[in-house]
């Protein structure tokens, strides 16, 4: 069973594009949000119940919208759904927008895709470097069944999550995959802010994302990107800083 | 300057015990979200603009209720209200509930400190191992005095974040401070079902934590906590699983 999910919704195009590509390879179930969750990280929906409903979404696929977050998505596929199944991959995407770098924190595609991992399943965030609803995902299509048959072929091992983005551009000018690390970088001229029709200010969330990487550093996905290539970052959730660990011994002795 | 943030809200008494100590080490400035926000990960509001408002909720301390999530607290903070001052650092809780383990990735209060440390801001989350409003937080401030003294003389390198726990005992049984890595574990057994007054059926997430340690490795916050240690385990936000990234180096020939 592939279990495919997404933050944009279930209506957005990039979760069509890849239930087309996931349905090549087995048994698809898809559980979505019913709105729009971009941001929505790792949230948890706790102070009210979830509601799912069946919705002819994709033709011959069985498909459920939910009230949740992408993440209430994935514990309610595994947990109530799938109870007494086994899902061999969940995939999640195709998101528009990039989730590389720093973004894979704040995304809900990318959460969702983790989550699925926490619970020790293999899992693949995808996302596009486009935006737009109107966003062309041909081309993302051909890597996607690429990795997810690759994924199948050798399996995933300990590593169980790949943060996978596509550069926004024609198939012919895609140079290949990149396997590397996170690239480091942050947000910046984060707010817009204007003031309400009642005459109250407000705050509304922009910026742009700048890099700490120097250009010529290839190890990482902000530059595979920016060369075309197809980044791969192999994702975990032990946030440990280990490299840290020994400077903060002396808080032992407090 | 010194941030104070969580993610039960600004009238949780978790946070007035945090706002307590941290004023013993300088000027304090909280801005925390207006409702409750546990669960909500890194979440950030996009589709909607953002409302601050100054309140007097502790005697003496410039304080901001927010309209959005633990993480764009931290945000306006640091991109509106303190634009033109440095954060010296920033502190989120005291949560009420364990963050320990992978709690960390679902933990609004844990994402709050980790966007500061996205900023470069020392960041410290803490968390009292005890869910109700009635919690005794008077040991939790004795360590949390501790921490944060210590980190301010130290100060913090290459690691910005730690994830601290505090059992909830009293300040006699727990037995010092524990640095130690994040321990491994899931929620099993995660919703509750039922039927809503109108007849249609509704999930609500529930589920226990368990635990993938052995009870003999001391090396991890579960077990930290389960001997009364407060546990301290450096965090960061690089989630590249580089052990295993040489498995999948195979994608870079699809």
């Amino acid at each position: 069973m592939i279990l495919v999910t997404n933050d944009d919704g279930i209506v957005a195009p990039g979760i069509k594009a890849l239930v087309e590509v996931a349905r090549e390879f087995g048994e698809v179930l898809v559980v979505a949000p019913d709105s729009p969750q971009s941001g929505q990280g790792h949230a948890i929906t706790l102070t009210k119940p979830l509601k799912i409903r069946k919705v002819d979404a994709f033709v011959g696929i069985t498909s459920y919208e939910c009230s949740g977050t992408p993440v209430d998505c994935v514990k309610l596929a595994k947990n109530v759904l799938l109870k007494n199944q086994t899902i061999d991959l969940c995939v999640s995407g195709i998101n528009h927008g990039s989730n590389a770098a720093i973004n894979i924190i704040y995304s809900g595609t990318m959460s969702a895709a983790m989550e699925a991992s926490v619970e020790n399943i293999p899992s693949i965030g995808f996302s596009l470097l486009d935006f737009s609803f109107e966003a062309d995902f041909e081309a993302a299509k051909v890597y996607v069944r690429k990795i997810i048959q690759a994924c199948l072929d050798n399996k995933m091992g300990a590593c169980k999550l790949l943060n996978v983005n596509i550069p926004a551009v024609p198939l012919s000018e895609i140079r290949g995959v990149k396997v590397c690390r996170q690239g480091d970088g942050t947000w910046v001229e984060e707010f817009q802010e204007g003031t309400d029709p009642r005459g109250e200010k407000y705050y509304w969330l922009t910026g742009k994302f700048v890099s700490y990487e120097s250009p010529e550093n290839e190890e990482n996905d902000i530059w595979a990107l920016k060369n075309n290539f197809v980044s791969v970052v192999p994702s975990g959730h032990d946030l440990t800083h280990y490299a840290g660990l020994p400077s903060f011994k002396h808080l032992e002795s407090i």
